[in-house]
């Protein structure tokens, strides 16, 4: 499964990257919440791409210790000034709106109105994303430089929006392996435009899925795309009976920017996804980084709950929260590039790579080494100084392979990229020399 | 049990650094050595706070490898000039004399009297605090500055002394609780005028004593104040019954500098003492550490021998051996301060407080996070980048509250000081989440 | 076993390293390969000090996935010019003709002689080292600066030499202790004119055995002179049936330059010689070094195979492949020092030393320290601040003397040379501490 030839193979000359933004920017400009037309809009795009299930699961259902919440829907929004000139409007920016915000008609004070604006004075250009989704509240954002450039003086607000009882909607995308156990994928669809946060995120694990569809793999690959917090707990309500089969996990969000890569640990600390992430963020570049577990975040933070207490970290390029775009009108389509996302979709897919490919060879010439130069696998001239490097990968297989080490001990004990100790071990199978690779 | 209002409770406002001041101060004059009267009026003035037992154990007893030694008793001593001046007066300093000195009555030359003069050359203006228990030796200890200045001549010395078969004195006390477990608690008794040396310890022991009195407590608390070495094998060879019962215990001395504050590990090195130690030293500012046990020091030589292997560390500001008072007339009543007693009092029972309060909870939800907005435990508004920060001691509770991980796991896990966590704990605890607490 | 009082015994005032170094410089000259006469006659000299075995295997034999190959003899080589001068010259530096070259006897122009050279461009006045066992092939080294300065012309090339069916020669000597368990100590014999790699580990290991003989040891001491690869491989194969014997071994190369000293670890990692060398390296010097094992190197690949994984680490001075003199005409005797030889045989000493002398004392005063000042170890004047350095040896010994630390755990846990802690237990056992010594 080498992802060069599998990209040329689907999409030509094509840079996945730039389609994977093209369809980032597709979904961007929709008013996404943790319910409502919004989250349907944004699966039917995904939908073009895989064939997706959407669940519909209904207000009030209890899942766990919560329940799903009313269904909103927003239809137009804007600030009015004396002149009738709009000053905020959501149709130009859906951040404006309080998400999930109560609707409202009413013309009140500049000092009345000021009671219900939220603004980032220390980054007075930008627009905050700001929510209120188990508080009735009305509201809007605005950038700080705008509320103070307001006049006293009446102004008429509207919020054309509903909260009802209705669904809470989520995607799923069910890849089968030849096995039942999985690899689960998730990306939350509840933030509105937002293009890191995570636009990003659900455009990548779309074209991933999409790669997938067709090949044979030993686990089975479900994708999820549901609202945080609430969409995972409805989801792990309603699947409690599939959940011992994940064997591995990953929360995908922020995947467009220029930072990290970053990987969190699972609460486990050392399951099979945090040492492969480990292993793959080591030999990504002097930014990357990994950093343990802490109950805040992503969804990791229901699988990860003590009674489920599963094997799923988070991917991401920069950390949510330490990059000044997040949760801003400045996380944008500029924030995101075609580059990134590429470098992204490589990275998780090196660890399903890791996963599928990874095992425990045992040679059939443990007692010492067998003679590589006959076989053309070692240099005929001897007391080169520089020879070694070249064969380091075969002689680390040949070392390890008793059975015991897997092909990921051995990457990480000779601290070689695992793809390049893989092909140590086909080549050396590829001789005959019978190392009981897969 | 916080410890806030409790001193409020008991001392009104009084600050309880001074208290522990003024009684180290009241013990300071007095010579003590490893037997004799200065023990006993020592042990005296502590049991105008507490209801102290003192066990005086026969000259010649056998304890372990060791016998009681003779008890010595010191009336008055000096140097005089040819001109029957006093130039070393024990009234003066009772360092002067070498702790338990043979008796003397002669006249010397100044030659044969240097032999008997200990000074610090290096430290020529401090009166270095010298010891010959095991050899029967007469000396005396002055300033270098001192020594130097006198002129050749016949000195007349006394050491109006007594080594007699008597009595080797320590005192005891037990703070019942619920439990015959116990917290063993021991401050040297042996060293004369030396404030940081181990008055300071002996003052403090005395008012945490008196601080427990009348409080339910899990743990019996044994308090020891005993002759180094000596006592602490007495103690341990009289009570070889009781030792299986010290679960965790501390040696004090050195706790009125302003160095530290230190911890030394127990033998173990990894006792619950030793955990609770760092993560209180790892909370209580830059100057803090902890080191692994050497088998050099104060009594925690005898409580961690291999028979025994008790989980006792020593707690100190300074280290000893490292300040340059140390074992002189500089570690006089200057170099304590009430402040610092004060915050060694709140180090040591913030130990207790962790030992007292430590469990394993398991939460009845574990399965995803319990929504703690609608139980006014999150804020309703969401997006905010500083929101977390207020909660993450909650989150931490519930995600790790799986019955296996205690609260002091929990602390070191989150980083976060013991009692933010029991707090979080208790919160959850009264919010209906039965946590299972306590 | 002091060694400084047995090279007394021995040698009485030669310098130990001075006779190393004279073994190693009578047998620098000899051409030796991987077979053949060179080999037989390094071994003859060494046999001069021990009682050698030599092997003779024959060629063709199968020796694991290896044949023994076939038995190479050189009587001259050179390379004249035009006017029949040589340019290069066998008898000059053996190194000149590439080892296991093949016969030739022609006349080539300039052009066709130079693909059948080997220089160094970036260390243009020395004469490299190289190989070729296994491709039938004949070639010259040289300086690249004499390469340089070779006019165009017709020259004559010679290598008398023959490649026929014969033996692979290897010697052995067993020091047999009073256990079958073995210490195995082993040096490649098969690289010519190189004085560090490894003429130094021949007559290092040849020195160690000779002070061995008529002692009495715990341990059996295997020492094998063998080619490099092939040889260890000869004697596994030989020899399966006493690989179980084998508890410690090293490998012993590049013993006489100034770097270091280095140590290898096994592919354990954790074995006990890995960690003796690690303990005495610690104490070797600011530029002593332990370092990970990998499947490159020495004979240690062969031992260290994942059928055998022997306790086996590699000790060097400067490691091979890092010292610019490595595998040329540089690695020559003014390369090697008497002085460094013999700190060499200190430090595979003292490695005996530990695995011979180690132990798991178990006091017979377990309980609270024993009176060390009775017995005259223990200074009987109190207080002073120098005074425990001096005791650390004898306290951690009786600290630590449970019968579950050995010897070598209490110098670890104490930082302190394993000598000092072990002459420490022997005093303690000497003054009727009974503390199970040896």
């Amino acid at each position: 499964m080498k992802l060069d030839s599998l990209l040329k193979e689907r999409f030509g000359d094509t840079d996945v990257g730039s389609e994977i933004y093209a369809l980032a920017a597709s979904i961007y400009p929709i008013c996404r919440s943790i319910t409502g037309d919004g989250v349907r809009k944004t699966l039917n795009h995904l939908r073009q791409h895989i064939d997706l299930n959407v669940n519909e699961v209904r207000t009030g259902t209890r899942v766990f210790d919560w329940r799903v919440p009313r269904e909103w829907n927003i239809r137009d929004a804007f600030i009015k000034n004396a002149a009738g000139e709009k000053v905020v409007d959501f149709n130009v920016c859906n951040l404006h709106v309080l998400n999930y915000s109560s609707p409202i008609h009413a013309k009140l004070s500049l000092a009345e109105l000021k009671e219900h604006i939220f603004t980032l004075p220390e980054q007075p250009d930008l627009i905050p994303y700001r929510t209120s989704y188990y508080a009735d509240r009305w509201g809007f954002c605005m950038a700080h430089d705008r509320l103070v450039e307001l006049p006293e003086g009446i102004y008429e607000v509207l919020i054309d929006a509903d909260l009802t009882d209705g669904y809470l909607s989520y995607g799923e995308y069910l890849h089968r392996g030849e096995t039942r156990e999985e690899f689960l994928l998730s990306a939350h669809v509840c933030h509105p435009a937002l293009a890191n946060d995570n636009c990003s995120g659900l455009a990548l694990l779309t074209y991933l899925a999409k790669l997938l569809a067709g090949r044979k793999t030993h686990y089975s690959y479900r994708f999820l795309f549901a609202p945080g917090t609430i969409g995972a707990i409805t989801w792990l309500a309603r699947n409690e009976h599939l959940v011992g089969r994940i064997k591995h996990g990953l929360i995908i969000s922020c995947v467009g920017d220029g930072g990290g890569p970053n990987y969190k640990r699972s609460r486990r600390g050392d399951a099979v996804i945090d040492r492969v992430m480990t292993h793959i963020l080591q030999h990504a570049g002097p930014n990357s980084a990994v950093c343990d577990f802490v109950p805040y975040g992503y969804d990791e933070r229901q699988y990860c709950s003590p009674g489920f207490n599963l094997p799923v970290g988070l991917f991401q390029r920069s950390r949510f929260g330490t990059f000044p775009e997040y949760h801003t009108s400045g996380d944008n389509l500029d924030f995101i590039k075609p580059e990134h996302l590429a470098e992204s979709l490589r990275v998780v897919w090196a660890a399903l790579n890791i996963v599928e490919g990874d095992c425990r060879p045992r040679g059939t010439k443990p007692k010492c080494e067998p003679q590589l130069g006959r076989r053309g696998l070692y240099s005929s001239l001897g007391g080169d100084k520089e020879a070694p490097a070249n064969n380091m990968a075969l002689l680390w297989v040949l070392n390890l392979a008793d059975g015991v080490h897997s092909l990921l001990d051995m990457a990480e004990r000779a601290n070689l990229p695992f793809q390049v100790i893989a092909d140590a071990a086909i080549t050396l199978n590829g001789r005959a020399f019978g190392i009981g690779l897969f």
